[in-house]
């Protein structure tokens, strides 16, 4: 089964890097650029075959260890 | 219009982000994780309506500065 894992930095907590990126997009020139948000995208592939289950762990994963959910949000599909 | 960015490493390229977030999570008792890959969410907004020009902008903005061709893979998704 294959998870991917989406975690954003949530709407009201400042993204330097977002900000830094849409500095270097206006400086070549693409001016059109409002804001620019920078998060993590992960594919993982898990040794199960139980939906729900994967669904408990990687919900799990998620609050333990890949997204800091004091200033992230985090969301997943699952797959296969 | 929206642009939803993707960006991934290259499948024949080392991961060692992905690697160590993967020890991570053995260590932390997800066992059934298998392969890890790290890549970059991002989230632009354009001042623009014209869908074929947002096109072929952001496909710009990935080749120049959002993405590293030799190593990163992109796609993206325009709403709005």
């Amino acid at each position: 089964m294959k998870a991917t894992v989406y975690v954003t930095i949530k709407e009201n907590v400042l993204d330097p890097q977002g900000a830094a990126v849409q500095g270097a997009l206006h400086s070549l020139g693409f001016k059109e650029v409002g804001k620019v948000r920078i998060g993590k995208y992960m594919e993982l592939t898990l040794d199960t075959n139980d939906r729900s289950e994967a669904e408990a762990r990687v919900k799990a994963m998620c609050e333990k260890l890949l997204a800091n959910t004091v200033v992230e949000d985090y969301r997943f599909e699952l797959e296969g």
